[in-house]
């Protein structure tokens, strides 16, 4: 999936002695069990004739030897950012993993995200044990609580140390990678023997090394319903047209996931893949054509699209985003403004489903996927794994330094599969003017 | 649930001589087959000491005796206005019925609302049959498609006149419905002998004297659920507000029958309960107080509530219906700067469901209602009746004069059972101040 | 609906004198407030003319004056007989409005159905808050437990006397409301002052004199479901055949309406119409002119329906009703054999649901319809009516005796609109051969 | 995944030559694009150091030159054995690729599964096209139809000879791609120049060297809401049991992963993990301890699980598989009968939701993922492939030989995470007593 092979250091840190022997039965993973990045034929032989190195990634799995002790060991939880399908399946996972499976009782849970590590705000954490988590996973959301925005890190590195967390769950996307990964080095710094363990939690699907990200998949299909809608008010209309705003800021995963499980979307706009408006090539005059021929169209937009349209604005959010403009209101307002102009009659349905999206159970398929993340988290955690996230790759469960997970997105690579299906599915072409 | 007695005309018009036996077995349904507008025990009383002289409604049912003859006659199915669930079943119910049951041959589907009765557009009418129609209750939207606007009684009467169009069943809303009355009016001044019969759609279920209209209860359900999302964001943040704005521009139904099947709701507006936004009483001093008790809070608001705090703008849609300030948006500015004003921190995620709502297939309930709606509706038209609707009273299926239906809106009662119910559910106090 | 007016006693028995002012705002419903059984024209033309004595059905709703003091009175909740859903919904309605609405402070869950009222059991009473109900309607079944099977009347009467339960609200069936009855005349029998409230729920909506049971719109809309798997399953084979068994006893009104909700169903079997399996008209020879014809075909059965197929056995199960032959195994045996011997070879696929209906939350239409019934259990109770349930007629909710209620079942009568539409619907002819 | 690498020739064959040029855009992927079966560090090591030879799996994908020429080159589709979901979005996928990808217009669905390549049967092809396929994937079942049970490989011959059939697309399990490879032979002994390419249909998800087969994800998400009943079920009787069986002939995967999905399982029983009844280890003993210590207990358990308790029967089904004993009923009459004789009162509810799972619409993931399997086959045929099927490895897609594929089964491996995680989940232990 990935063209070029990252110049990246994929070594784990880990605390050390690993002293206490853990208490699960074999067979256990060692730190030696690795996976090639590169799985081509090509990579192979290339090896072979010592012209390349290959890059390995750190299994994900139960340790022999535990660098905390189970029944001494506090761990902490934490999530951060906008809410995302599968919160709850993950946090209750770590729970049920720190408590059965090693016999920890000291489970905090940290409450509206990174808040909940500065004293200032005072907010007690919860103490989590099986009772509270049993029955959480059938809800959207999370039972801690989140929010978005930077906190000091030493302050919150104060928090750790002061409250003897051991080892601290951070479930959160970039914004809260990026964080963790500070309080890991400043843990560091301090000589302190802490444990940071991230689990990226990205609705958009786009983190680096990381074949899948928690919530995705009940993302697009529940995406895959607004779609529906659009297409049931466009056909109902005469010239109908149903626009649907998706997420995805930098990357159109959920859009083109969506497109494909739908397939009434007859132009999927991505952030990836640049579009014009006017021109013979653009938009509007595609739209104009499929109108002219069937009579209704179907529009996804991820959020991130098109945002060449506006003016740099230079605006951030809490979480330091950039502030984008809001490019489904403004395809709307456009697109009424060129049909009037050509004097066409047209009805524009304009949905935007956002947190219809963001707020739903996760759906079974990302249950399970919840579960194995959490336990995964857990096995890393005790055996002293710090600075790191929880990953998949060639579907087995994996172990990243968070500072290569962070260091680039993942995109739609718009010359590759994913993409030429939509394109196929919607048939549309490249709406791009020749310049 | 209607405090005075109309003074109504509830006689049905009917076409004469019906002189064509039905072709179904009897029991056949007798114009004497009435039921009591008001059943009380008062009334009774009253009834038996001549203080009282009742109101009857015709029941719907087959005939004995047919006005058209069924292997001959031309039947035209026309929807209009906006989406609501169960206009394919309704759809599919009528080409059934009048195929299998009567034997009818000659089904019309009318394109794109009222527009398909004027020949200007030229919208070809699809003829439509038991294959046609057959899985069409599994989509939402409508087959024949809709349109707003108004379109000239005369030319829509010489459609039918030049088309030899024997019934017309015109689905639709207020709008629809009183175009409905014009042309059987116009109909009966040409002294022609055509059959015009309605079938109630209002997504807001305010038609009068009309239980229930379809589509109603696919609507609140599916409204629940956008309220189920507000509620996960609202809890997800510190100070989280959920707002959802729902349908129902002068009737509250949707909104109160949500927050009822929902009960996470803590404010329910609607049109027929005023309401203040400062003072003591008002709504934001109460969303306040409930952010103190329980650090978060959901609001539910129908379209049409609060439309004091707009200016009349005297504008009007293309249906012809008073152009509504957007209470939603609106309630949204207003809380941030109520908030931000007392420097107090909220989170407040604003959700506008609509089309999401008005797209989808009917749920199994109304899918069983519009199949009798369509039925009735069946028997009426080939039995003669014209100028009239098929209702729902007392459990029953009723002939009402569309000029009846139409000539006051069926409201919330605030002083009665469903809106203290809610009041009671939210826990929610009267919002305004005294004045 | 009903064809002849009954014979019965409709007046409710309530304890008194009703000395406390009820905490409520007006307006209050009266005892007065009764609503006509018949509400034809005729009855009320009869009435003008003396020929004809109507019975009137009291009103629900809350009452002035309460024979039980909120703030010192115990009230306790049971459920009975197999799950059905809503259960919890009326257990939340009930305690919500009693704590919110009256003040009342001692609410017990008594668990495991009437075994919950015999001490030997020892089954200790949950004490019931807002706290824990909160969320209980999102589950299906019922946290109180429940079970099947008589349990001793004088027992029962001593539990609530030495325990000084002052209201018992009864959530059941037939047996349920019947042992309910008997504790009410055993109670008025020792001289005490005790309220029993029955809230009828029937799965198979037979319960007489009362328009709809809750969880009946869930269980047919749930059923439907399952019609569709079998028509899918049914077109995928050559001459393949679904075979669906659904819920009713006695009733067919969940096979019937499932029926009309999904449309797919070539035969619907149930108790109140008689059909043969051989002969010409038999059912047999009818699948096999639809298989000729269309290749596939699909068979709902009611667990009641052709019970004269099966040897009396005289059996019953714990609840002491008659154990009935498994028509859906035998019809699914007797087909496979009928088409064997006429060498012509099929595929049937057998569904039976019924645990996968059974235990569903409710759908929002019951969960509003639910939060009703013990609202108005709950005003019931408090104003002391006793060996009463809680109905609904005409669109009101009423009291009834439980006597009147369990007098009779109600069934479809298969002469009027319910089964000829079912029969329109299916296309299935009378399956009786001529005798 | 798979521990020992396998002794197997993955070459794919490929008819030449290619001489007609793709009418697709670059990039194309060549036959050189291969991945290595096992990319394990390990291996890497190994192989470098000459002690080991890598297996490479060809990779799918448009090749730049095709063997048919896409205008005048015939396909045919078949369906074959019992219901999966996704049936149709393959079905779909293949009829829209072939059309709008490469411009083939003869497209033929053969009807009845290999019936339909037996002239005898004189079951006529459809003719699919982009308006036949175009809403099929919202529908479960095949519109193809199915049917199981072995035909002659000479006459299938014969039928593509004789009808020209270029590519044949035989979507199916085990026994279907098993004759698709004799075919593939007895075209190859005859000289003819056709490509047969299997689509690996198995609910079971049980086919080597394929990571993930069409309709397994659609299944174990259904498969979780029969366990949600079993639990409500359960919870809501005293000594209350949830009983349900999954499918999983000879692999558990779907009773694993819903066991996952769901959480509530206390006992999930597999074919891979033996089991006892009796002892102190065996299955019974836990349950009553389950029950003394919670009351209630949910068990799954797989179609093909504990079969040692039947006594070898030798009979096979239709397409060859031996008949099971039925160990869902067998476990329900044996607990029974266990409680009994130890005088203990239970209540056992029963679900066998086999065909309300087989019958269902694939949810989004899977029609993404059929979307995907059917373009890579049409890539595959159009450039000469054959006797090959379309996998899944290291989340790719590839190219695999039918008799590697079938050459052994894929099935959990009990001392790995899957199996590890169900243990923890359910806290069922080894319920083997020693021997």
């Amino acid at each position: 999936m990935f063209a070029a092979q990252p110049k990246l250091d994929f070594t784990i840190k880990t605390l050390s002695p690993a002293k206490y022997p853990s208490p699960l039965l074999p067979p256990f993973t060692s730190d030696e069990n690795r996976i090639l990045f590169d799985t081509s034929a090509d990579a192979w032989e290339k090896g072979m004739r010592k012209e390349y190195e290959p890059v390995f990634i750190e299994l994900a799995g139960s340790r022999e030897h535990l660098f905390f002790e189970p029944h001494t060991c506090r761990a902490a939880i934490v999530t951060c950012g906008g809410l995302c399908p599968g919160l709850n399946d993950v946090i209750r996972a770590i729970v049920m993993n720190l408590w059965h499976t090693y016999g920890c009782r000291d489970i905090l849970g940290l409450q509206w995200g990174y808040e909940g590590l500065i004293e200032a705000y005072q907010h007690k954490p919860i103490q989590l044990t099986p009772e509270v988590v049993e029955k959480i996973h059938d809800l959207g959301g999370s039972i801690l609580g989140s929010s978005r925005g930077d906190q000091n890190i030493g302050s919150m590195t104060d928090f750790l140390e002061n409250n003897g967390v051991d080892i601290l769950f951070a479930i959160g996307g970039d914004g809260t990678l990026h964080a963790a990964h500070e309080i890991a080095e400043e843990v560091e710094k301090r000589g302190l023997k802490r444990s940071i363990i991230g689990i990226p939690k990205t609705i958009d699907n786009d983190i680096s090394f990381v074949a899948k990200s928690f919530g995705f998949e009940t993302a697009f299909s529940t995406a895959a319903n607004a779609i529906a809608s659009a297409h049931t008010e466009a056909k109902a209309a005469r010239n109908g047209i149903g626009l649907v705003k998706l997420m995805g800021r930098h990357s159109g995963f959920i859009a083109a996931n969506a497109t494909l499980a739908n397939r009434d979307v007859n132009f999927c706009l991505i952030p990836e893949a640049d579009f014009d408006l006017d021109g013979e090539n653009g938009l509007f005059m595609n739209i104009r054509k499929r109108l002219a021929k069937r009579g209704h169209a179907v529009i996804v937009v991820a959020e991130g699209a098109g945002q060449k349209f506006f003016e740099a604005s230079g605006e951030t959010d809490k979480s330091g985003n950039v502030r984008f403009g809001d490019i489904g209101l403004f395809l709307k307002s456009k697109i009424e403004t060129y049909f009037k102009e050509i004097k066409a009659e047209i009805t524009i349905k304009y949905i935007d489903p956002s947190y219809m999206i963001r707020s739903v159970p996760s759906i079974p398929t990302d249950s399970v996927f919840c579960g194995f993340l959490g336990q995964m988290a857990v096995h890393a955690g005790m055996a002293g794994k710090t600075d790191m996230l929880v990953g998949l790759w060639n579907n087995m469960f994996t172990h990243l330094p968070i500072k290569a997970a962070i260091s680039r997105r993942k995109m739609i690579n718009p010359a590759q599969k994913l993409w030429m299906s939509v394109m196929e599915t919607t048939g549309q072409t490249d709406l791009k003017n020749p310049s």
